[in-house]
């Protein structure tokens, strides 16, 4: 059947994506949730973001939270670094990769971030310079591409010209975000087919929200397109900003399932996973927003 | 891209199969809930069964459930009918359609209707006989056709060998149903690629659980395929009676979202759709299973 590629890089978001938008929780349990992680065998985690903690309360602890963890050889920590101060405090915390977030709606930018998409990518032009000299990876974030919470339709060729921008600038990845999780598999397909015109599926990552449900269908269809590279967050952390009570990222425990089924190694321990979800669930106080976790919950605990 | 069905035909079983496998709602809730469904332009419901008090308790008033409701020209009544006592009852209560019952697990037939797939077949007879003399269509149902609770693996061409043993029968149409939700896009696409060698795709239903997260993803597939028709339960409900707090039947109001979102029509107000899971899920004191009735949720009531 489907061509799907053989093996698939999974970047679990939770501990930041997720954890940004969640109440707080201590920085010993964020150290616990990375250390469980990486145990179930993620290599790529998302740590934190070294952003003023007036306008990220959540990630204050940053600093704290990676340097607690047990580093792994083989498990890359990231953190999002918006500008040089927060580039500096990230190289001086040990991150493997700096991550930078723009926006393919200029209405988006504007309120997330208080700038022009153009002026978010000179503002990071520093980051990447202190990453390259540090031979760090920059990963780019370009959100709302199937649609904006502020301005409505997204055009697919702004997306794409946001995406040059960011691979020009020296991102060796970018990851797509639908932000607000409004796009159904045909939508995603027609934009990654006008990217994958122009950019190899090998730095393209999909980076969907579950808001409406539409999460692995869109994944399954990037897979049959080629696109091997999957943001996740455990247990589905995050929620909406836009809509209280909706769902956030898509679970990893669901993805991981999803590739099992498809015979895509992963290298992934999908019990353990979970386990490290309920973890931080207990610690949020709150259930797993991931089918696979509650259906593994009874089995695995009964 | 994907030449998907111009127009999709979607059964609601959410007061059947839903209820079924939910905490006890009064009659009256069930009319309420049917009345809603049919008012917001669904017009395939299953509205309840002719099966023993002492089986299915939840089921003991469908007579009265389905004298009650507003029967509306063009909204088509089902009821499952395990024997020829349950149709004449359901004959008796100007049922519309017959839905009969098999699996293609030889293992969960016995547990599940204590009798071999061939006994329940020949069970069926009687009750297809009284539906053709009486100008009622009938419905199969093929449960376990990914997998079984108690034997694990279901091979495709067992599931072929059922679905043609119920054709010959005399359905119009066969339910492919995924009862524990273990399939993912890749077997549910192998599968169908072997049942349409030998049925056309107009006489297969998909019925998905969403267990583990997979419903829309295998549903996309199916409509890739050219399958036209979807079951779905209003706000998810249902749950799973092998993996308490596991989800259950796929919510009709994400199919909606993904199905308006491929342009396809389905005539079906998405808004008075989530309105009528709101109000069966307040009668059940639970939160909608269904990411997109969430969404609207807070979207609509603020």
């Amino acid at each position: 059947m489907a061509n799907y590629p053989a093996k698939v890089k999974i970047v679990e978001v939770g501990a930041r994506d997720g954890l940004q938008n969640e109440a707080s929780v201590s920085t010993q349990s964020k150290i616990a949730l990375l250390n469980a992680l990486a145990d179930a065998g993620l290599k790529h985690l998302e740590a934190g973001a070294f952003v003023s903690p007036k306008w990220v309360p959540q990630m204050a602890d940053s600093a704290q939270v990676i340097q607690g963890i047990t580093r792994t050889p083989g498990v890359e920590i990231s953190a999002l670094t918006p500008n040089l101060k927060g580039a500096e405090l990230a190289l001086e915390n040990q991150v493997d990769e700096f991550a930078i977030f723009t926006a393919a709606s200029e209405a988006f930018t504007q309120k997330n971030i208080n700038c022009s998409i153009e002026e978010s990518i000179e503002r990071f032009r520093p980051v990447v310079e202190l990453a390259q000299k540090n031979n760090i990876k920059v990963r780019g974030y370009v959100s709302c591409i199937a649609g904006c919470p502020y301005q409505g339709k997204v055009e697919p060729e702004r997306v794409l010209e946001v995406c040059k921008q960011l691979l020009a600038l020296g991102c060796y990845e970018i990851s797509l975000g639908d932000t607000i999780g409004v796009g159904t598999a045909n939508q995603i397909g027609s934009l990654l087919e006008l990217l994958l015109e122009h950019i190899p599926a090998q730095r393209l990552a999909v980076h969907f929200h579950d808001t409406y449900g539409q999460a692995l269908a869109n994944i399954h269809k990037a897979l049959e397109m080629g696109i091997a590279t999957i943001d996740s967050a455990v247990a589905g952390l995050g929620g909406c900003p836009y809509a209280k009570g909706a769902s956030g990222n898509v679970a990893t425990e669901d993805v991981i399932y999803l590739l099992q089924g498809l015979g895509i190694s992963t290298e992934i321990d999908l019990e353990r996973l979970a386990k490290a979800g309920w973890q931080i669930c207990d610690a949020l106080n709150k259930e797993p927003v991931s089918k696979v976790s509650l259906a593994l919950k009874n089995t695995c605990q009964s």
